[in-house]
């Protein structure tokens, strides 16, 4: 005996509600990794912008970007009211099409999707950039830029009909549009001063909290499972609960195997081990293995992991070589390694339908669209607030850090020496 | 087809369990928001404070107070062995009425409720109170105060029958219920010696730890959907599965524009963004929606948690005017977004029955009745401690911090400038 | 109408992952604990072998481990391709077996129980340990010994068919397995510099961060319910809903009672309250009730954590008159109170078979039998890495921190006083 029609809807509703709140707890992820990342004068305004980002996307991924990625395919959430009522018929009916759920907890798991994207920006541009810019840049970022890029794939567009591109949980449709923001933000804004001095040298800025640094890690991988797993979007079969533990295996895999080689790379390299770079293995690992969890064996899953960890520690001094000034290593990790693992889909994936699955050819297109379309947005928006309102502190507040000069407090009184 | 009854109870029971870890996971939040929020030399004890009252909940909800609050109700829950037994029947007939659950799972979602009550009132506190005195009125809190208040409630009494009092959640019953038993233990107690000086001056007391406020408010956040998705105590139908994730979007909603309005507010009154206000707005959103998480539209939630967090921008310092010393605003956000909440209920819910449904009269009535109850009785608790034992701490020992006179030990003994 | 098989077969597969989540997160919560109590020159290099021991443990756990542990009756889980392949039989019939569940999903459960074991050994053995011996020896634990030992008893072996050990979720084979290897190893490696003086004194070396420590505890309470809960291994009746609820009351509530008991105990004999043998005390019931969290009532699961808090206050000091230096408690913690916890089962599990169900000396000689193993196994270990690559870092390095020595950086570089 099977699974009864609205068994199955509970089953799937449940699964975008439970993994969407660890994907929302990813939030705290990116800000605890952030905040240990910064300097201690910077901590406080990093903290703020995590929660004011989240606090954002979760209102204008409302208002405007949910509707304009999954148009009017989504159930009805459209407008102002009660957008939930999408299942009002099918509730009276007691008629449950297969793979049916509360639109509102479809919702809710796209919201958070929403809202990593704009996690992503933040740590890349911290230590120089004013609040408000920033979050005017989150709002143009959450509402128009990542849900037109997402509508071209998740919502149905032409990367999905024509190239059969693939993206199982969003490498490139939310770690790459992330990642490539975040390179256009760092263009734009100019790295902190100090950072690089004259003759290619490059001033180490050291976190000032590397264990929140790594529980943000944590948090991050544990969110993860949702963010891979809720991908599935479904847990109304047995064929979905056996392909959400394949997903939970791989992911875990490619972390685990993106910490190793970061760590194992970095002692060869500079005979110690980096553990930022260990944590940020973990994350490449992570965003690696995202574009398509589910059809990789295991040791696949660690080979790509491992890949991508490999990636992180030769992109972070790249992007010094080019004075692009990425505080928490968010490029390497979420577009570098977030290409690397859409473009590795076709290894594993081979499709299912007479087409033929995604191709090296589909995938290369869709990376490169993504990313042409989302730094030419992100330039504009840049661009424009860099000439009108201003994107950095002045020389002094940046000395003094930015707690001082957005905030007018310390994120630890009592702690730092003078 | 339908759900059959056994899996009905499943998830029911199911949802219980999981929603009850979650708002376990809140006391950790309070925690680390507290110990974030005091001075250094006082977090280690704020910290004890937060991991005791969450075990003295536990074990005093179990003896007393879940019979007091749900009565001989509860399904047996009584007496000392083996509670949760009183579903023996049910597994051994296969009849499930509709909507039950493992009595068990029900126990363990109330316990992490009335901790949470208890965890509200420790932060308004902290820096001068002594240890076991506070223990002693969580006992008392958690033993009878908030049962008895709840049992007007949620355990079908008066409140509920007479007036069609409504508190979904527990806006009320239990965020009302913690902040007045924390104004009532703030004046009792009297303000932290410096805090307020001559002529109305009111002297910052900066939090050691803004970046742990901040996680601490994250775990809050996340915990508040299983606060409130739980609080709709059935997911064995379809319709539960769509109330749920309206309450989940509702939730969040309610948060972020609490965080928005906020810090707009700050950013006009004051010309700069307050953190620990941006922080207090998002919680001022959650418990704002919490007594009706289920009918506002999106847009109702959001004005409902925006004027939530308004009402914290502007009850921080009216609080100070009066003197009162409410160290991380408990009372703010707990009471007086509280009050709000349960206040709203009417604008939204207009029930389905014949009575009509909640009126503002009625929530009224539950206001004033709830709050005259937890005054009277927290104040003859606060009183009778006071003239025993001692609420506070000698000023030599608040100078030097409660963690040496209380502990013996320092939070943070090589952080710290002397 | 009951359960259908496929929707049992989901509700297995889905209880596995989302406790396995919970699981997960404790090597968050260990991290934390850790960090916390160590001092500050230590704790960077404390957090990346957190991260790289639950790493190592799901790439060792899945190449070797977890078919020594579960053997053929695994469902296939052998040989490096699609494990969870298993199950494809039964999704072509559409027939599933009472109890049946994605065997992935399973493996992700048994992964992070492996990787538990794992985070025991490294706080004990903080501070003066190489980061790479610390790592191999990781290795060999997580790929070898708990398998071994594992399968003894879960696996269906010798203790399981011949002596009837009963343990439900692991007091004995994670915690204790974790606790003996940590013993061994403190007592290869020795405690750190300074710690023991002349005429048996005792220094107290203080954590950096108790705050985090309490974090850490507070996250290993949460995760403990996913260890315990999920542990019953299915979801898919009801009767299966009650025994889980039970078992998450026993569990909290021994924690609690675990922390009442630390507290009071600490009062009494040192006038003062010790944060650290509170948060300790959590844990302790926390081991206690996890060899059997089932059968007891609550008052008895109230009971059995006080013992185990109880055992901490005692066997902490103890442990220092032997001069082995665990840095965090672990000893006391999971091997004591793990020991006491198995030892306690027959109080209240008096089976259901003819065969009468555990008793003291099946328990006993479980104990003993795993210990005995455990401990010789892990010596081996420990002395092969001791005369040949070393375990120790020079006592410069240890004057100096590991986390100048092992990693070249500073985990609060701002923060600490010179």
């Amino acid at each position: 005996m099977g699974v009864s029609g609205e068994t199955e809807f509970i089953f799937n509703s449940f699964l975008f509600l439970i993994c969407g709140m660890f994907v929302m707890f990813m939030a705290a992820g990116f800000c605890m990794l952030e905040t240990g990342m910064v300097r201690s004068k910077n901590a406080a305004t990093i903290s703020l912008k995590n929660i004011a980002l989240y606090s954002i996307a979760g209102l204008t991924f409302y208002a405007i970007g949910y509707n304009l990625m999954y148009g009017v395919d989504a159930g009805g959430i459209i407008g102002p009211f009660m957008p939930w009522g999408a299942e009002d018929a099918v509730l009276t009916t007691g008629e449950f099409e297969e793979g049916s759920y509360a639109s509102g907890s479809d919702w809710f798991f796209q919201m958070v999707f929403c809202a990593t994207t704009a996690s992503i920006v933040s740590g890349t541009l911290a230590e120089r950039m004013k609040l408000w810019p920033f979050l005017i840049f989150t709002v143009v970022l959450t509402a128009l830029i990542y849900p037109v890029a997402g509508a071209w794939e998740w919502g149905g567009g032409w990367l999905d009909a024509k190239f059969a591109f693939s993206d199982f949980a969003g490498s490139t449709l939310v770690h790459s549009v992330g990642g490539w923001a975040a390179l256009m933000g760092a263009i734009f804004l100019g790295a902190r001063r100090g950072k690089y001095g004259p003759n290619g040298r490059v001033n180490p800025m050291m976190g000032s909290n590397l264990p929140l640094a790594t529980l943000g890690t944590f948090v991050l991988w544990l969110g993860w499972f949702g963010f891979n797993g809720g991908s599935q979007l479904a847990l109304g079969s047995a064929q979905n609960a056996v392909d959400i533990s394949a997903i939970f295996i791989n992911t875990n895999t490619a972390a685990a195997a993106g910490v190793v080689t970061a760590m194992v790379a970095t002692q060869v390299l500079y005979k110690k081990v980096d553990l930022t770079m260990a944590l940020n293995g973990a994350l490449a690992g992570l965003v690696s293995i995202t574009a398509e969890p589910l059809t990789p064996s295991i040791p696949m899953a660690a080979l790509i992991g491992s890949v991508g960890g490999m990636l992180v520690v030769f992109a972070v001094p790249m992007l010094d070589k080019f004075k692009i000034d990425d505080v928490v290593g968010a490029i390497p990790v979420h577009l570098v390694a977030g290409i690397w693992g859409t473009m590795a889909v076709p290894l594993t994936n081979h499709g299912v339908m007479a087409d033929g699955g995604p191709t090296f050819l589909g995938q290369f297109i869709g990376v490169v669209a993504i990313g042409a379309f989302v730094c030419g947005a992100s330039a504009i928006v840049w661009a424009t607030l860099k000439y009108t309102v201003g994107l950095r502190v002045t020389p002094e507040e940046e000395m003094l850090g930015l707690d001082h000069s957005e905030l007018g407090l310390e994120a630890y009184p009592e702690f730092v020496n003078a």
